[in-house]
């Protein structure tokens, strides 16, 4: 089953003639020069202009713009700030692209239910500071959390560093308002537990705009910790550190946040930040307690002696707010410090269980080693969600072709454990490849029959998040056995 | 979009004749005697015999029924334990039904990992007691979890005392094996965050049997929490004693259970089990603090202010281990208990977003009056997950007729006021009707694009769980319109 998109052949003229009768001037955009800052989103690898942009202030709008690419069959590509890191917003050439960046409004903040409901246009940290005079919070916070959109969060199903303790974005989501294709309103789920029917709210989280437009989102709301503490554990051997991560998790301690950087990261976000990390050492971990005043102070003591019982060098608590907010500016600053020690960087994203991280890791600065390339590691280790950052410089003939095929292989190793090609930066056009290795043909299809279901012509962000098995034979990638119990440390029942 | 099956006219014996080539005798039932025990799930309102029950051992057997099934076009219900309350596992008199009894084995348990994997006729609690010699417990306990198999908990995305803090089963279930009509296997999730690819593992959860068999289940584990401990709270008001729920969630504080009884449930119940209940009290509040022992101290405290604040005219805790579980022990028994005052009962099962409590429990007890029917309220307080059990005599002309009506009224309400018309029990056949309530006619063509996409014949548990537009029509039931903001006292933003 095919769900590629067809080139079309309609002509940009007849498109906006058409689109004229429904928008106003002021919400398309259409010349060379207009369409240029939609060329790409996140990821500057692939770019492309599409035919027309359109930028609707109103739902009905919206619905008018989806019924008439129906009609006219015209792929449709959705975006909310263009913040996503693995081509999903790119533009479609012979498209429209349907911007939902005017859909900023906040609607309401109900305080009994703890609920909030917002545009999909809404910033993510934009929550966050219209719920905080009530002293509550929305808690997922990728490191982008200042541009990317709420809406752009679910198509993404979105994590970040509080994600370990308190879900991932389709966790934060209680209701969804989705137009279909067709132009009808879908409203899933709300401020009630547990819609019956079939969970059509968790099928749209991370669908990657494939599925619908969502057009307004219901979020829960967490009262804010009483209290916030960070340690910063320093370790001379990055497997120690891993082994630390299953530590404190088997401890039946969840941290608010449980982060890893290695030497590469560390001194790449000492020198941009000056956080105050020990730049001598193999790795850190940053590990933040959250809750009451009794809980934070019990746990703090706990995860210090783990930390210290793991092998740590070094165990510091932050003094203050201030050097609490320090340690994690350097975290969230990783990924731009370390463009700043090499000409490119090419940033993976993999999940793997926990309990591989020790082995992930050495078989990681093995295949370093064997391609040449440095690796900077920086990444949600209590989520197992890795980032690992080969260093390279597309300017030295082979390095970009040597990089691409390391990623591969980091890839295909985290689905040799037991894990995914990629946990939170979705899979767009960059990870088309690698779903490949990931998914079996009979889920492939499974999939596309999905989509099949809600979008029959293939006209939402086509040629996306899910590849044709014609395409995973193009890319001559194939399916990895999903190893189960790959290592005989695990133990067995 | 009709996916209801139009009956069929194989006789059993060409069924049974090829289902002897895939089974082995002693796998299969079909006389009228042996066919008996499948009649009904646990609402025995319903009831049919199947043509055949396969009892297949190995995975390749199921595989096989599900082949043969799909060839000639057989309908086949898939069930385990039996124990669901909304006709979901009733056989279908011109289908198989697929008992899945014998796949009781607990295949490993990942200490390092925190999961376990299980096949679907493993018993909910026979989990958690696998688990607890390495200080681990599976978290969702329907009140059933002695019998019910974690198999149906998926299909039917149970709920439990515990659910307002560690989620539904959907959010323990961490990886499926699945098995589709034709018999090909999806392997969905594992033991790594957040596969990409459509959310199929979540849409799986709650399908009731419509969209797959499941074969095999990921769960998470959890670490016993060091300490729990129960407050009971007596009110002379079951509206105060909505409020008081509003105000525990609204301080931040998640108790490990929630719950509420009014005074036909605290009776019947201390009638039965002795649990030391008030019997004077309009309405009782159990609610259950775990984590580590500051940390339940410290709610204890801030929790029993809050319930003496809001109005309780005694707040106990219990005074050791046994007085604990003699209080859930209550609780877990009320519906037997009810059973024992009234010569019928019927059960509802709706959820409503917490705030509204208050003002639902007012309208049921002014419904209670109009309808002449008795109503015991027991139920999941902290999900705003309600069990009003409406008593009756259905040997008194009219009771039966006037109950249901009283019921689908309920349900109404649930709905208007921003809630659902089932929470855990399901759809099954019963809430066919008051799905059409839910739901808007694009939303349920939606849901069986969705069937369609699995099981495109209609093969799997055909009739159950969404109702078709048609079915709609002649229940003569509309759908209600979901107020925004129903009630004015909701805060704006």
């Amino acid at each position: 089953m095919q769900v590629q998109s067809q080139p079309h052949s309609l002509p940009r003229d007849r498109l906006l003639e058409a689109l004229r009768r429904i928008l106003p001037e002021s919400a398309l955009r259409h010349t060379t020069e207009d369409l240029r800052p939609y060329e790409c989103d996140g990821l500057s690898a692939y770019r492309a202009l599409p035919l027309v942009v359109c930028l609707p202030d109103i739902i009905e709008q919206v619905q008018a713009v989806l019924r008439l690419c129906h009609e006219l069959q015209v792929p449709v590509v959705a975006r909310g700030a263009g913040t996503g890191l693995s081509g999903g917003a790119l533009p479609l050439e012979n498209g429209v692209l349907l911007s939902l960046a005017r859909f900023k409004r906040i609607i309401d903040i109900d305080l009994e239910n703890h609920v909030a409901r917002v545009e999909p246009g809404v910033r993510n940290l934009a929550i966050s500071q219209a719920a905080a005079p009530y002293g509550l919070y929305y808690a997922p916070d990728p490191s982008s959390q200042i541009a990317c959109s709420i809406g752009g969060n679910v198509a993404e199903n979105s994590g970040g560093v509080h994600c370990l303790k308190y879900g991932l974005t389709v966790h934060n989501v209680l209701g969804l308002k989705v137009l279909t294709i067709e132009g009808e309103l879908l409203e899933l789920g709300g401020k009630a537990l547990d819609a019956p029917g079939y969970d059509l709210l968790a099928l749209m989280s991370g669908s990657e705009g494939l599925l619908g437009v969502i057009i307004e989102i219901t979020v829960k709301l967490l009262p804010k910790p009483e209290r916030a503490q960070v340690l910063l554990a320093a370790f001379d051997d990055v497997v120690k550190a891993g082994e630390a991560v299953g530590n404190i998790i088997a401890a039946g301690i969840i941290p608010g946040g449980l982060e890893m950087m290695d030497t590469l990261a560390i001194r790449a976000a000492e020198d941009f930040v000056h956080a105050g990390y020990p730049v001598d050492a193999a790795a850190i971990l940053l590990c933040e307690l959250d809750g009451s005043n009794a809980e934070v102070s019990e746990e703090i003591a706990r995860v210090r002696e783990i930390l210290q019982g793991s092998g740590a060098t070094e165990v510091r608590s932050a003094r203050d707010e201030t050097e609490r907010l320090k340690f994690w500016a350097g975290r969230k600053a990783a990924f731009p410090a370390v463009g700043r020690i090499s000409p490119d960087y090419y940033c993976m994203d993999g999940t793997i269980p926990r309990a591989q991280l020790p082995r992930v890791l050495a078989e990681i600065a093995r295949m370093s080693a064997e391609y040449h390339l440095p690796v900077a590691n920086v990444f949600h280790a209590g989520d197992g969600n890795l980032h690992p950052l080969i260093l390279f410089d597309a300017n030295k003939p082979g390095e970009l072709a040597r990089t691409e095929e390391f990623g591969q292989r980091i890839l295909e190793l985290c689905v040799e454990v037991g894990g995914t090609v990629t946990g939170e930066h979705g899979v767009g056009m960059e990870k088309l490849a690698p779903m490949c290795s990931q998914f079996a043909p009979a889920e492939l299809e499974q999939f596309h029959a999905v989509k099949k279901a809600f979008d029959p012509d293939a006209l939402l962000n086509p040629g996306k998040a899910v590849p044709t098995l014609a395409r995973c034979a193009e890319f001559g990638a194939m399916h990895v056995h999903h190893g189960e119990l790959p290592f005989p440390e695990l133990e067995r029942f």
